[in-house]
């Protein structure tokens, strides 16, 4: 198995394929949200106020939210791609939450699948409360 | 690229590795923490109390942990576990922490890795707030 750490074509599929969906969330545009979630009853997104399990919870969360203008992150911190071999990726974002006390972290697996491309197939967004 | 969903025999390697973790965290075995994890400056660990980038950190925020009796989880709610082929997985726990409000949530993402075995990539680990 092929698993070269960073390969900067696939690290820039990924940091593409990210921001696409960064700007979907400030823009609710739930088409491209919900083209970049595997469409699965195993996916699952931890979210900053739900647990969602399976593409269905996850879109209705999705059609649910009401993101503040701007969107739920004021600032990026740190932003890290992981990509190993060509079909595995994992974004990690440390942010600023606006409006909320407290560190962001957002973390995303992806996987490229084979007749669908690249996918998230597990997500996790939580605030890390200061000075805990 | 085989990407099958949970092939049993899979499922349960990473079962296996998951429990192996869950008791180390228990018993601060930082052997065994440190072996779960990819020993890579690429390794990213969100935790209940700081944010891990690269084995050191992580290695070093075992040793300073200070795990109460019994664990910082005091029951599971929900464990799942996905694996896409023979080389990949994710495994997300719901969980009840210990002596703490909220709902926590430990997310892991795996990579069988050519030479070292199955690692674990990212993880995030968090508590949802009850009511937000």
């Amino acid at each position: 198995m092929d698993v070269t750490v960073n390969r900067p074509e696939i690290v820039a599929e990924i940091a593409a394929l990210f921001e696409r969906y960064e700007q979907a969330l400030i823009e609710k545009d739930v088409a491209v949200l919900d083209a970049t979630f595997w469409d699965s009853p195993h996916t699952i997104r931890y979210a900053l106020a739900e647990n969602c399990y399976g593409f269905a919870e996850i879109h209705a969360a999705r059609d649910a939210a009401d993101p503040p203008p701007g969107g739920t992150k004021e600032a990026r911190i740190r932003l890290e791609i992981l990509t190993l071999g060509s079909d595995f990726a994992t974004v990690n974002l440390e942010f600023k939450p606006r409006g909320k006390a407290g560190i962001g972290r957002q973390s995303q697996t992806w996987m490229r699948l084979p007749g669908l491309g690249w996918k998230v197939v597990s997500a996790h967004v939580s605030i890390l409360p200061i000075g805990t």
